[in-house]
This record gives C-alpha cells, sequence and structure tokens, in this order.
C-alpha cells in the first residue's frame, strides 16, 4: 500500500512539562498540556469550551527504539501473557498515533488547556474533536 | 508546520456497502464493515476478540469538495447556531482523520468485522484500538 500514503499537516502541537518518554508506570493523568494551535485556527475553537472533555489525535513522534512486533504485553507487564500488538495499546504500532480521551480546562483563542494528555512535550497533533457520551462511549 | 509532515501508511482497508458520500442524516449504526488488514497484521489482532468494541482512526479520503470554514452548523443541521469547526464533527476538517467506537463483531486474522463504523467502501485505516471504557469514557 506504499502508493497510498496518508499525510497529514499538523494543526498545532502539545506544550507540557513531560520532555523525555516515560515507561508504563507513568502517571499522566495529573499532567496539565497546553495544545497550541497554529493561530489562523484561533476562530475554530469557538464553542469548545461548552465540552467537558476532548479527543486528542496526535503523532507519538518519539518513539521508542523498538523493532515493531507482533505480541506484547498488555500494559508492558511481562506478568501478563502476550496478545497481538492490535489489542494493545503499545505505543510501538505500525501507525504511532496517539488518541487520548483528556479533561479540557480552557480555551483561549488557539491555545487549548486539558488534562491527562500522554503526549510528550512537542508531539503534532492531527486533530482535536469534542466528546459526547452518546457517540463516544458505550452504556454498560 | 509543513516541514513537519506527519505521514502513516494504511494498515488496510475499510469494505462496505456504502460506495457513495452520504449526508448527516444518513444511518450508519447498522452498517457492517470488514475491516482487511493487510495480511502481514494478521498475527497483530490475536486476542482483539476479547473487547466488544473497538476505535478505528482512518482517513475520509473522498471528502465532498467543500472549502474549508472556521463556523459550521452542528450534525449539518442549518436550524443549529454555527460553531468553530473543532467544536463539531464536522468531516472537512483541516485533517480528515476519521475516529469512531464501533461494534466488534469477529476477528478472523487480517479480517476484523465490525458494525456502526461510518467510512465509506475503500477508506485506507490508520490504526485500531481496543475500547476501554475505564480509560476511553468518563464516568458521569
Amino acid at each position: 500500500m506504499k502508493d497510498k500514503m496518508i499525510t497529514f499537516l499538523p494543526i498545532g502541537i502539545v506544550r507540557n512539562e513531560v520532555k523525555d518518554s516515560q515507561d508504563a508506570s507513568f502517571d499522566w493523568s495529573q499532567i496539565t498540556s497546553e495544545i497550541v494551535l497554529d493561530e489562523h485556527y484561533s476562530a475554530y475553537t469557538r464553542g469548545l469550551e461548552e465540552f467537558t472533555h476532548i479527543l486528542v489525535i496526535f503523532w507519538m513522534h518519539r518513539p521508542a527504539k523498538k523493532k515493531l512486533v507482533a505480541d506484547v504485553h498488555p500494559r508492558g507487564d511481562k506478568n501478563r501473557p502476550t496478545v497481538g500488538l492490535f489489542a494493545s495499546r503499545s505505543p510501538h504500532r505500525p501507525n504511532p498515533a496517539g488518541l487520548k480521551l483528556v479533561e479540557l480546562i480552557r480555551v483561549k483563542g488557539n491555545i487549548i488547556t486539558v488534562k491527562g494528555l500522554d503526549a510528550l512535550d512537542g508531539s503534532p497533533v492531527v486533530d482535536i474533536k469534542p466528546y459526547s457520551p452518546g457517540y463516544d462511549s458505550i452504556e454498560e
């Protein structure tokens, strides 16, 4: 499928205090990040503040230098039996696209402040979408 | 940011009966799709069948020829006041990355059958991830 490459241009970049790769035990839940969109997207965020949570699709631009493998331990826990990569959330994926549901703290023009985003500082952002429970979650 | 292009290689392709673009009123919920992964990913799906739902990130490869605008009517409903594009799920986004939570019907090697995917036939797939309520949804 090399003739069908998908090319995205980042809409912005993640800014936070996490500069280096972390292992699976790192607690991202309390990390506050700013998603700094390109300035010409300032008007595109109007109304986003009505939502409590958003979905962020980003590029894990600094993967650990690991070979891509079919079998991984869930959550990097070697005590758990391996599963296929696509049955895991391992970051070592064919396409390192990060997807995270995060708490929306504040929106100010092109700057979106969120909590719980598990992206390193400098990660390019592909898209943000408002989170709607009826569409993005399953009633148990 | 043109120097920071993000390039993904599709891991597979969507196959279903929906060949042409649909308007916002189209009911995707009953559409069954096969996600046909490249054959060398057959082993990567092991264990995925343990999940009831998966998240699919795909490329909306056949966008309607509309100009990108900052203001859109939610769900394409002209009776609703406009919001900024990023406060909507409009497909006419800077990066047309689709994200959909779908019901997992069956996994057989490189072929994953799902229900409710709102992707046209032929859409390239960027990534699939298992859905975990505790990680991917918010307790109300």
